[in-house]
């Protein structure tokens, strides 16, 4: 447990997350989903912890998405339920998803082939219980999901809807190519587009004598600038944007002051022969998701734009001027800096701890979980 | 605890550990210092664990680097002595590295200024102990240390000589720069460089009276490929040879033969119309180290070199074809593959957990320090 009162007391590199941000995330997400009249399921795959589970649910431990099974049973052992595990089914996992389905109220799994279905079926809950399963929909991303389009969609969906000890619980549509838009014009454009094909699938569906099962759609970009349409689905699945990140940024799903993570770090070197500087920070402390393709490198030195954080190894970033000669005297050896993280999700994955803090004063320490089932 | 026998039972993703070959990397590594006749003084940041710094040490828990301060106290709260933490010492850690070198027979610290020695000097070590300090030499490697060729590293290297409370215990380079390399040739280039660099500074401190201090070098691919004149060194530190890589094999380090890690994955989904399979391993389970420029993509496809790993999302891989079509029957949902890294360093420090096995079968499990001083 650490003993320092405030972030500039760390030790370095540091992972914080400014609470009143993320409160003031929670809360206007939750505000946007009440206006649209639909039910707020947040996604835990970016913070994996308690703490800010209970922020994003306000409290009711209730109607969660999560990535892994690790995930799931974290949050079940913790008092949480009606849990859905939104990952194509590994059939590996049958059993896994069997136990958690048995102790919960409500856990979903997620399928998008036949295969997982059958093997759904070969494994009956106890006390008559059925599997509550979602159909995973491809609304044009390209990763998990059948086709809404594709006549084999709506096979699929009977299938489940008609097999003995499961239901159709959903439908689920994840707009990842709303990430490819720059702006919120065109993250609307996305957001509209799987709307619609996830709706028309549940027209299909109900034409097809298929009780209307529940439709969510998800991503930060498109839940943060909703589309009125989205007041027709039930749900929706946002995840990043409790904490947001440059990405974030980039694309328009947010300003610079919603960005509620940084990742501290403090000068270890001085290089003027070479016009740069060493920071304590590496991939270990940040990810190389950026590629280091943004003007700024590797993430945006807050308050410094400036400088590049041009490179970096397993523990060392190298920080540059972007032109001009490096003001030394401006960056002793010691000092902190302060990177704002291109992908919140990938840089709270390299850390075993979190530091929360209210202006700067630290208030709390989140430990999330990791890794996969063992 | 893991209740299975044999790697292919394990969930995934996993990380797994051929111990064979690991074994054989570390004795391979042992007879190449034997050989020169210099110190192996092996690097822990690859694995952070203590079953393997065990096998790096042959047993005797002394002589090691680190690259954080979490590792350091890792290894010293569990046995090791005679730690280097071979990092350019960050002045906000002094007291944390002075509880170590008042607790250990031998922890040395690593600067490359005049700042951080006169932070050592201001807390002087109980019981009349001195720091051991070595002093980081930049032999055209370009992250941290003093250019040797500059006159104010023999002026830095006497200061700390001079200074009462500490020693110049020895001088350091990392030849990061073979990495750059391809070929033996142009690894040993490099280690021939930065051994002759080195051993020129040793000199020219004993020629300024300077009582000679130890000199060590390492990279793995330097020490892979040692050239004679290392043998006029005192220690190598080599750290990633323990597990290799593909970023190694394509250096010249290694064969493909050597790579002691995988990450195994199932296949979760089939795409037809789009030519791909989808796996359970994302960018959490392997880093995105390669930034997927591999023929194969992100990492080579064990035994499938008609594969290529396109795509990685937080717990999603895209597979395809190389060219033509891929044949599904061939990779049931619920196949396994197994994924060479790229990065060993990286996709270890995804993993809380690392399966070893021998010949597939699973003989332990082995669990890494992670983070950073809290």
């Amino acid at each position: 447990m650490v003993s320092v009162a405030s972030i500039q007391q760390l030790f370095t590199p540091a992972f914080t997350v400014d609470i009143r941000k993320v409160k003031s995330n929670a809360r206007k997400m939750t505000e946007r989903c009440q206006t649209l009249g639909v039910q707020l399921r947040p996604h835990m795959k970016t913070h994996k912890t308690l703490e800010c589970a209970d922020i994003m649910t306000r409290g009711s431990q209730r109607c969660i998405v999560v990535s892994t099974l690790t995930e799931a049973r974290f949050y079940a052992d913790n008092g949480y339920d009606d849990i859905l595990y939104a990952y194509p089914l590994p059939i590996d996992k049958v059993e896994a998803c069997a136990e958690l389905a048995e102790r919960l109220e409500m856990f979903h799994v997620l399928v998008d082939s036949e295969v997982a279905v059958l093997e759904l079926k070969r494994r009956r809950l106890r006390d008559k219980k059925s599997w509550l399963v979602w159909l995973k929909l491809d609304c044009n991303n390209g990763r998990a999901g059948v086709q809404p389009e594709d006549s084999k969609a709506l096979v699929l969906a009977k299938f489940i809807a008609d097999s003995e000890g499961m239901e159709l619980a959903g439908v689920y549509a994840h707009c990842g190519n709303s990430y490819e838009a720059t702006g919120v014009e065109e993250i609307q454009a996305v957001a509209q587009e799987t709307t619609s094909a996830t709706l028309k699938f549940v027209e299909k569906l109900e034409k097809a004598g298929v009780r209307r099962p529940r439709s969510s759609i998800g991503s930060t970009p498109s839940c943060s600038h909703p589309v009125s349409d989205m007041g027709r689905l039930n749900e929706l699945h946002p995840g990043n944007y409790i904490f947001y990140d440059v990405q974030q940024l980039m694309i328009g799903s947010c300003q610079m002051d919603d960005i509620a993570v940084r990742v501290l770090t403090r000068v270890i070197g001085h290089y003027p022969h070479r016009n740069q500087l060493l920071v304590d920070c590496g991939w270990t402390g940040l990810s190389l998701h950026s590629l280091g393709k943004l003007p700024t490198g590797y993430a945006i030195i807050e308050g410094h734009p400036e400088l590049k954080l041009v490179g970096m190894t397993q523990e060392h970033g190298k920080i540059e001027s972007i032109s001009g000669k490096l003001d030394f005297d401006k960056f002793p050896l010691g000092s902190l800096i302060s990177l704002i993280p291109y992908h919140a999700c990938a840089t709270a994955a390299m850390h075993p701890v979190y530091y929360v803090h209210s202006e700067g004063k630290i208030i709390a320490e989140w430990r999330p979980t990791r890794g996969w089932l063992c």
